[in-house]
Parts: structure tokens; C-alpha cells; sequence
């Protein structure tokens, strides 16, 4: 679930959000986005959580693959209907990763 | 629950971690760095999610306080007690935030 990302430098795509009430369509549709996104030139991996807030963070190998991604028709369909439909709220953050490091437990 | 971060550039710690089984003293260890993080030069703000995955993202404005809230004596144990007792697996990176933009509904 941890994504296995390259030595950096890498992108991330981090989106925070508040959920509106209700479905509406968002499982099927985020599920859906999900597969597209993983098809996607640049795609390196993919981290997700939600309890109240939620956080995704995609990571790219660089920013015109970011580019593409939000220009591509059906993420831009999405989009339209999670400002009008899903989103009480979000921000999304593009960032450079610089450095990383892991842990995992050896038992 | 969406940090209000000032405008780009500022810098993302983006923690993914899998906890182990139990509490074993982990939430208010964690309620107790949440509180001392918000106290540390530099801090920006804090979000936070987790179903199985948990997704922790701290926003600081320069490297600078990133490396001095590492070094931080009470955070220093308690990164110790993460390898030792709470944490399955985690990753760190460290991201410089080069742009933002976020949506909120007018209703």
C-alpha cells in the first residue's frame, strides 16, 4: 500500500478533501480514475486515505506528466463533477520529493 | 482540516505508514507530537488520514525547521518507539510544495 517509488528527485500530487454527504457516483468513479491514472506516461505510484479528511498523494516522474494527466478528457470529467457534486472542499499541492527514506520491521 | 499554508514555495513531509496491531501507547504519543509539531519554528500545519493506510502530510516553510523538528529531543523518542512498537512499515519523503490551488463550495 506504500507506494515503491524511485530515488528521488520525483513529483507528488498531494489532494486534500472534504467529502460532501452522500455517494453520488464518487466509489465507482474514483475507482475508475484510479485505473486510469495507473495507465497514465509518468505514473509512479499511488497513496490513499480518508477518516473525515481525505488524502491522496499520486507520484509522477515530472511535472509535464503531471500536466498531461490533468488535461487528459476523462480526469477532466471527473473533476467537473467533484467540484459540483463530491467536494465540500479541497486543495491540491504539487511538490518536488527531494529525499525520502523507509522503514519496514524485519519480524 | 485543509491546512491554510501560505503561497508556494513551502515544504510537505508526506509520512505513509502501516501500524502494527494494538495501541501500545501510540495515540497520545501521537496527540502529544501533534500538539509539540504545531509549537516548532516554521510549522505550517498538520493533516492527517487513516483507513489501513495512514497518510500523515506536515507543512513547514523551510528545510531548516524540518531538520530541527527531527532532531527534536521528545520527537527523537518517539520516532524510536515508531521503529520499535507502532509502525509495520512507513516511508518519509520530503517535498518542496511549488504550487497550490484549491475549491470550496459556495453553497
Amino acid at each position: 500500500m506504500i507506494s515503491k517509488t524511485p530515488a528521488p528527485p520525483y513529483w507528488a500530487v498531494i489532494f486534500t478533501s472534504v467529502r460532501t454527504e452522500g455517494d453520488n457516483g464518487y466509489a465507482a468513479m474514483a475507482e475508475a480514475m484510479d485505473r486510469l491514472a495507473a495507465e497514465q506516461p509518468g505514473f509512479l505510484g499511488h497513496e490513499f486515505a480518508r477518516d473525515g479528511l481525505g488524502i491522496s498523494v499520486v507520484y509522477f516522474t515530472d511535472l509535464e506528466s503531471i500536466a498531461a494527466w490533468r488535461k487528459n478528457v476523462s480526469h477532466m470529467a471527473a473533476q467537473k463533477l467533484g467540484r459540483e457534486r463530491w467536494y465540500q472542499a479541497f486543495k491540491v499541492r504539487i511538490a518536488r520529493v527531494e529525499r525520502d527514506y523507509d522503514f519496514e520491521r524485519e519480524d
